[in-house]
């Protein structure tokens, strides 16, 4: 039996989460890991909001955990990267392990506090950053080490993965679903990171850094959100046999980094494709095993909390008891990245454009200018002199050319009535 | 850095493949992780089929490994549980810690192996006993070990799952798949232990054990095997919007272990459903975390070895710097059964009969006897006085009086031809 005494920074609905987990399984945890788990000490903003039969100390004095000789790991649960910076900062100088679940945190400053962590023999845990309940930073590391990784991607939002499965099944609109997510607590009332991709974005540098052994950075990622998806993208794609999904994606292709957030059409057949409502999943390819995939609950108080517990017992098993040389490492040298410009893809085209004759031979001269084929094409009946869409399905041709000659597409104001919608199609996985 | 030296016994597909992962990535691991991997020796039955460019002793002296005192990890690469428990047991009392890829020997010899291990404080690796490069027992014991289980299933044979792949892809017929897969090398000769679901059976106490944290025993798993399957059960299945596949699973209901390997009907919305070919999968629900799943390659050489390398790594890392207190446990309780003919399930039942006035209603009189009521009923249609199919499916009614009924039914010898062939629907995940 090996004590493991923990101070927990931020008690919203995770930090609620986890004392609940370590209450009703701290017998469970002992006998089946040897590891004793006591929360010493809560420090939040609203000290009166943590439940009465909380028995460690409870304050709004987050220096106190940090200063308190028993505690062994501090648990930081109060998000962003300003004040988690500092509490992680002062937690590695006097000793402690830190836990999070900080994506922003781990994506912006890593590197910094892994240098920091290794010149203290200290460890930094971060399962619960990544996708919830699903264990893939363990993996990644692990299980997964001995893999030659080709790509890793996956659904890593929960927020928008629910928005685009509503706009599904019950055909809502954008705004509409993004409202019931609000309204669920799936979605913040400011809800730009999840939307815009930032928050995807932070997740899949993440995963790029432990898959390929090297350190990447979000500003190399291009990043798309779903807010310009409507309701007839998502049915257009059914009826062709895909469903938009926003995918988090980074490929190694002959030495160099390809990273992107996306809505990505994919295929009902690929594995992603059935990931519906708040599931997240990661899939990855490798040289030696094949494909793969984990799935599992992407949001929530508890399967947040219970990836946070997982590295409680892991880290708190290895401390003071690994070697310095056996710590974990998560230092890797920079990644040299592709031209994302370069890479060939399919993609959904949707335009909006007044249905006159002659409208969609402009629109293939443009493309057939830069070798961009169409695989499908089709168009809306509409009434007279209303806008109406035209959806083409492309063959493989170079991202860049996709953006130049939708540029050039869309300045056609005669014709073209709001700025063209497109959309990559899941290609080599 | 921290050496670890290894010693092969069995160098057949997966030990030529460990070789081939070791050499290719010695460099990257000793990067990674700081483990600087070396095999020692390898021992085996046919020393002139190890490739020349292995650097190692080769023999067939198993014992030289064993008393070797320079080797940390003793690798068992043969299978089976009669050599493979003599080696396991030298091993341990040599000090050396032991990985394995042996389902049959974990199964069968796991609770006395690992009291043996810890008396010597030592641990044993078994990731590549179950579902192949899918990292499903380190991710039970670490990650998803704060998780309360209800229950744990999967896809857990890559043969079995190929076989019924083609039968529904090709439209084969259960021998014409077999033999393919005899032909590709996804099932053996002899292929008794893949398609009567033992190898299943196996793996699936295994997880059990670790899930539950309790010990099992495959002599209380319902079996139910593939070779009753036809090409027209896939197709009806189809057509009611199931696919045929070979669950494993484990429940946990009022503290009592359920556990069966038998072909079940999946509903195409089910993440199991989607798991084709020679992949494999483990689904499983949870208290806190809700559902998640597993998928990767199940069979192979490199996939196995990968697991097996993963284990190497993970051990030898641990090994010497782990205290006795912190050692992995494996020592659980004896589980406790929960009766499975009292469980309710519907089930697909398919009935050959004579096309007689008077059949149907002979055998819907015997399944309401046993309060087994017909959710659909399809005839097919049949030359006169050939044999004919009556297919089936139930609402909820108990196991066991599936099996009274179509004791009863199968006695009509006058209008029944064939033994009936019954398959549960998947319940409840």
């Amino acid at each position: 039996m090996k004590k493991c005494n923990i101070g927990i920074v931020g008690a919203g609905t995770v930090g609620i989460g986890l004392l609940e987990m370590i209450r009703d399984q701290k017998e469970a945890i002992l006998e089946k890991t040897g590891l004793d788990i006591t929360v010493l000490e809560i420090a939040t903003r609203t000290p009166s909001k943590v439940p009465k039969w909380v028995e460690a100390k409870v304050s709004n004095d987050i220096n106190s955990i940090i200063k308190n000789p028993s505690i062994d790991i501090v648990v930081e649960l109060i998000g962003g990267s300003t004040t988690a910076l500092e509490i992680v900062q002062s937690a590695l100088k006097n000793g402690k392990t830190f836990v999070t679940a900080n994506k922003a945190l781990i994506s912006e400053h890593g590197s910094s506090l892994f240098d920091l962590a290794l010149s203290h023999s200290l460890e930094i845990g971060y399962e619960a950053a990544v996708a919830g309940s699903i264990p893939i930073i363990r993996t990644l590391r692990n299980s997964l080490v001995t893999n030659q990784f080709s790509s890793i991607s996956g659904i890593l939002n929960g927020t928008t993965n629910f928005i685009l499965t509503k706009m599904e099944v019950d055909q809502l609109t954008y705004k509409d679903a993004l409202k019931l997510a609000q309204d669920l607590g799936f979605a913040e009332s400011d809800p730009t990171f999840d939307v815009e991709g930032i928050d995807v974005a932070h997740k899949i540098s993440i995963l790029a850094n432990l898959a390929f052994a090297c350190k990447t950075s979000i500003e190399h990622i291009t990043i798309q959100g779903i807010t310009s998806i409507q309701d007839k993208d998502i049915s257009n794609a059914l009826e062709m046999g895909y469903r938009i999904k926003l995918i988090g994606s980074a490929f190694l292709k002959n030495g160099k980094i390809l990273m992107s957030v996306q809505p990505t059409l994919v295929p009902f057949n690929h594995p992603l494709a059935n990931v519906m409502f708040e599931k997240n999943a990661v899939y990855y390819t490798t040289s030696h095993s094949g494909a793969g995939m984990l799935i599992g609950s992407g949001a929530g108080a508890h399967p947040t909390a219970s990836s946070v517990l997982a590295d409680i017992i892991y880290y708190g098993k290895r401390r003071g008891s690994t070697p310095k040389e056996l710590l974990e490492l998560n230092q890797f040298p920079a990644a040299e990245y592709g031209k994302f410009n370069e890479e060939k893809s399919r993609y959904y085209l949707r335009f909006t454009t007044l249905d006159k004759p002659g409208v969609l031979a402009e629109i293939a001269k443009i493309l057939g200018k830069y070798n961009i084929s169409i695989s499908s094409m089709q168009q809306e009946e509409s009434l007279e002199n209303e806008p109406t869409s035209v959806v083409i399905l492309t063959h493989l041709a170079k991202v860049g050319d996709y953006t130049k000659s939708i540029q050039e597409i869309d300045s056609l104001k005669e014709i073209i009535k709001e700025p063209t919608i497109s959309f990559p199609l899941m290609e080599n996985m």
